[in-house]
């Protein structure tokens, strides 16, 4: 069982990290980390580096495709390589599935059309946006295509995978073997259950973090790609 | 706030990855991942490269110290240097920390002497071999160390921290971005409440998966060094 998980600039690294710790131990896995060129990338705050193991143009099909999320989203949703990539592999795949913002570029792929799809909740309009059916729960399941919410959410994911694809016993033991008892010292967990306060706190801190680090990105580059990148919307 | 994740070659990804992803978010953190030497180290299955941007040399005190299990931690667990080096950083610390087996190395630096600590299930006869008090809950505090049950419970650790340190309204807003509200399919997380031959399936699979993984790092050195791997017990 092929298993390729998509990796890129600006990833939140527990999106990814979460599904491979269950689907690596599915007998048989043979895993591939892949992104957009080989080499590193950094995670959505520069503090991780990862390893593309091959870029995404040598990697022509799969049985399972896992694409994370995070900021890095944001420019990728626009670019037509990656989507006409993720179009083409994902003729290939039994299973297609996203963690957090990772349905967003399944959707602008236009892979998700007209289908029930979740994504971090402070994402789910941009669902809409690109065609998808936005839908709460913590799992969702249409046809092959099964997409998280948010972040730690690719855990729950990745386990009813296992036991979909090979059996509750194999995704018990892999639960155990990740000592995966959840026990979160508060209950806040879920965007439906907390007050609004909360929820439009971290959505303005996001936004706030998402230009800031834009901007760093913009630093960061030579100056006349600055230009470029200043005037561009 | 500096925070220092350990890595090291044969690391167990989640176990970091998941505390990485709560206290990077808690304001004003500087994160370090730091390994042996600098450089690209490679999951416990070889399948991830996670990229150490210092070498531990270069550390000399952080604020909080995460250390991470894997099979890396039966090589580490008799290297000299780098439990000097815990032991010396661990003077610094406000909280030492540990996800897994990370504690069996913190144990044996000689940190948790007749202190009450956690690792995984399948793995707590190794600490009372060095002289910790091994005790079955999620996360565990004695004095500033707190240690944590296996793999995923590093995501519980680090949410308990991040309530201590800074406010419970902090790990609050910390949970609901990673949206942490976790739904396993199956209840089969906590070794105390599965059958026992679940429990011997998986112990007698990971001990079979260390010395396959072994033999293969003997068959990648070279020729000189593959002798003397055979000869040590």
């Amino acid at each position: 069982m092929k298993i390729v998980f998509l990796l890129f600039d600006r990833i939140t690294a527990l999106d990814v990290v979460g599904p491979y710790e269950v689907l690596a131990r599915l007998p048989g896995a043979r895993v591939v980390f892949a992104a957009p060129q080989a080499g590193e990338i950094r995670t959505d705050n520069r503090m991780l580096g990862l390893i593309a193991d091959v870029g995404i143009a040598d990697v022509r099909e799969c049985d399972i495709l896992v694409v994370p999320g995070g900021f890095g989203t944001r420019i990728l949703e626009r670019d037509e390589d990656l989507l006409g990539w993720l179009r083409a592999i994902d003729r290939t795949t039994q299973i297609t599935a996203s963690v957090c913002t990772g349905s967003i570029l399944l959707a602008a792929a236009g892979l998700l059309e007209n289908r029930r799809a979740n994504t971090h909740w402070a994402h789910r309009h941009r669902l809409s946006e690109h065609g998808a059916i936005p839908t709460p729960e913590r799992v969702v399941r249409d046809g092959k295509y099964a997409t998280a919410a948010g972040v730690s959410a690719g855990i729950d994911l990745a386990l009813s995978l296992a036991m979909e694809l090979v059996s509750p016993e194999v995704a018990a033991a892999i639960q155990l073997t990740i000592e995966y008892d959840p026990h979160p010292p508060l209950d806040c967990g879920d965007a439906a259950r907390v007050p609004a306060a909360l929820r439009e706190t971290i959505v303005a801190r996001a936004k706030a973090r998402e230009v800031e680090l834009a901007a760093a990105d913009i630093r960061a580059e030579p100056s006349a790609d600055r230009a470029t990148a200043l005037r561009s919307p």
